[in-house]
């Protein structure tokens, strides 16, 4: 090992305890993205992670504004010769409610046992956090042998609304090899993984409206479209008995499975025995003709988010409401378009909508799923460090989530993103008490030296 | 007329600005009760209305207490050889959300035009006051001709729990001749009317769990059973594409309309554009083979009050709900039993409901369809009143909406009610911005002055 990389990891190691001290300072700012009341502590967070990458030394740092939460930029390339990275990172975090089922406070940071409890623990200032102090440990003992550029964004977590037109319009600042990009997570604390696929997402809310104001449920029931009835029946009709999703054309452009890659994802340690312990559910249930894995990572999907009508509280009001309300999503695989998904199912709703209601969808927001290949300089640097950090070789695997930047790379700046993370699958992201496995975090740090020196 | 009962009419006329003074009193209490926040405003308004007896001259006033919400007793029994009313009324009022439609506030009356908005004003403090104050004119001009018993109680929009071993506890007590029961409405300001049927209820609350916690969409979308999905589906089961509702069973006991109530029920002013103005929805719709007045007087009917699940705040939040709730209830006619409907709809989920998921079936409350007799000299009585006052005589109609009571006093107490009231159909009751009409309250005052006279 070299003398420079092993001083790195030495340094990594002596300043672990500041390096989660200074994570949990992050992490105690509700940079949530979703909600307006909250966007002076997202562009805080902006102004943190900048602050960071001048304190170890990176270059040419801004925080760019855009239409809604600004893009942190930064720079080093006095590496000649070498290639150039381009780390790909977001600071903003999901909302938290239900707030009453956090056992902390989700902007508190706390240590529990082997996990560190907030919000954006795992998803993903953790895995941000993780890779500047990966680069400052190099930085601080001989420099880094490779050129890198960072595009850290606040608004993954409302689907990137301005990320494209970003990247449209500064193509050259942010040309690069390839992208590194941590928002996939492993597969266990000793199952280090790369993620090579993702899916995409469509994301609707869709209202039905009835009568003009609430009515009296004895006055008035029968005689009108109850719209909470009429959307449990739109939504019923989304999907079959074997679990496929109805919209005309869903399935037309979703690449099929060959027989090679099924027996690679039936190897991976996502039984459904892992399935039932992650979820808790009382069984597993999916599409038809495909195991678990397969369902989560080669196929589409279609989730309620959220359903909200009428009398909602204690107790029992006698309300035919005016309106219901669900918040709908897919996840798509390769080669499913997210506005295709919207026309499908805009025409699904126009042949399937009764008379009696008016109904209205609102998109939310969409990503391309996306694949990319396994044999590239970065992958294989990548499963080196792993390799050499977890004393096993990492596990291919296809990403159920949605980083949609991914197949936006691929499109506006030509370049494959290597998927890795330090989240494990126990780890509530999007959920209440989220965390991340501090264990993992630290060897992820050690993984990502090993992998910038790998690339040298 | 009477020199007697032109007094008490010119009294009424001319103390009618303090009659509405009092009414707004009462209004100003927020007499809730589904919600325990309430439980003192509701023992307030029992108080209230005790006071008012005894202002007026009514014995033995009493504020009898039960486990829930106290019943307001008193008695007035001077006349002898006349018959003896016992007059029904609740003062408790329904939930006040969403409290943001309101124009004004639910518990500040405030009159706008002819009409008085506040909760309470129609369903039913409005109709109380009313009858306190037509017995008040005549106490004090005179005195009753009939004897009077009060029973007014504060559970009736929770299903009135306490009242049947309130009734069975106190039958000699609560001994009459018949009841006068002012919960039921008028189909117009200028439209009297007399209900004789009034529909059931059988209120439910079910919850469908799936994951153990909200999941990540992304992560596990596909490979388990979402419960707000199953919710759904469980709801669009249970009604059918002719607007009829699949439980099994359901149908058995339905006694079916007669081709002369049929002719009757079509005289009444509540055609097709009367329930498209009055619920303002984009068309009609029930059950196939049936017009509007028949569903909602005669026909039974399934109606989801609420719906609950996931992430329901502005945005998109990816979660993968760990439960969904429903509220969801049926209106009864004869000779449906609620009972019995829990049962049905007890085997339609275990039926129906998929593995994969675990749901609990909560029953809120639940009431006794009920038919009167048109013939009686309660209604006769009533009939004349109206008559006399309107200038017209009263339409004979079925009530969409369920006064359990009606049925459980045939049970036990062995008498028929004469249901009236001063409520309009557009008043929005159980909704924002409920309200009573000033000039068909007034009127209302005046009928039931006359009714009493007419009994004697």
């Amino acid at each position: 090992m070299s003398d420079a990389r092993e001083k790195a990891l030495q340094y990594a190691r002596q300043n672990g305890e500041r390096f989660l001290t200074e994570l949990k300072e992050v992490l105690s700012i509700p940079s949530v993205s979703t909600d307006d009341a909250n966007k002076a502590d997202v562009q805080r967070t902006a102004e943190w992670v900048a602050e960071q990458m001048r304190g170890m030394g990176i270059n040419n740092v801004q925080v760019m504004p855009t239409d809604r939460h600004p893009v942190v930029y930064g720079e080093y390339l006095e590496a000649k010769d070498a290639p150039t990275v381009l780390i790909y990172g977001h600071y903003d975090v999901q909302p938290v409610d239900p707030l009453d089922l956090w056992e902390t406070p989700p902007f508190e940071p706390t240590q529990r046992g082997e996990n560190l409890y907030a919000r954006g623990a795992s998803d993903m200032k953790g895995q941000v956090v993780a890779t500047l102090k990966a680069i400052e440990s190099i930085m601080q003992n001989g420099g880094l042998p490779v050129n890198v550029k960072f595009i850290i964004e606040g608004e993954e977590e409302i689907g990137s609304p301005s990320l494209v037109s970003f990247m449209e319009s500064h193509k050259d600042m942010l040309a690069a090899d390839f992208c590194l990009n941590p928002d996939a997570g492993m597969l266990g604390a000793d199952k280090p993984s790369i993620a090579y696929a993702l899916r995409g997402l469509a994301y609707f809310e869709l209202r039905v409206f009835g009568p003009d104001h609430d009515l009296h449920s004895g006055q008035y029931g029968g005689a009108v479209r109850n719209p909470a009835n009429t959307l449990a029946a739109l939504i019923a009709g989304m999907k079959d008995e074997n679990g496929r999703v109805t919209l005309p054309g869903f399935y037309d452009k979703v690449r099929p499975l060959d027989e090679e890659e099924r027996a690679e994802l039936a190897r991976l340690p996502m039984d459904e025995a892992f399935y039932l312990e992650q979820t808790g559910a009382p069984a597993l249930w999916g599409e038809t003709g495909y195991s678990s894995v397969e369902r989560v990572g080669a196929r589409p999907s279609l989730d309620v988010n959220g359903l909200l009508s009428g009398f909602t509280g204690k107790g029992a009001k006698t309300v035919l409401p005016a309106w219901a309300m669900a918040k709908i999503s897919m996840r798509l695989v390769p080669d499913q378009d997210p506005d295709e998904v919207r026309q499908q199912l805009l025409r699904y709703l126009e042949e399937n909508a009764p008379e009696g209601v008016r109904w209205e969808l609102e998109t939310m927001h969409g990503g391309h799923p996306s694949i990319s290949k396994r044999d590239t300089a970065g992958v294989q640097a990548l499963s080196r460090a792993m390799e050499t950090v977890w004393g096993t070789r990492p596990l291919f695997k296809r990403e159920g989530g949605s980083i949609p930047v991914v197949a936006d790379m691929q499109q506006i700046l030509g370049i494959e993103s290597v998927l890795t993370g330090f989240a494990l699958p126990d780890d509530h992201i999007h959920a209440p008490n989220e965390k991340q496995h501090l264990p993992t975090w630290y060897r992820g740090i050690e993984a990502l030296i090993h992998f910038f020196y790998n690339l040298a």
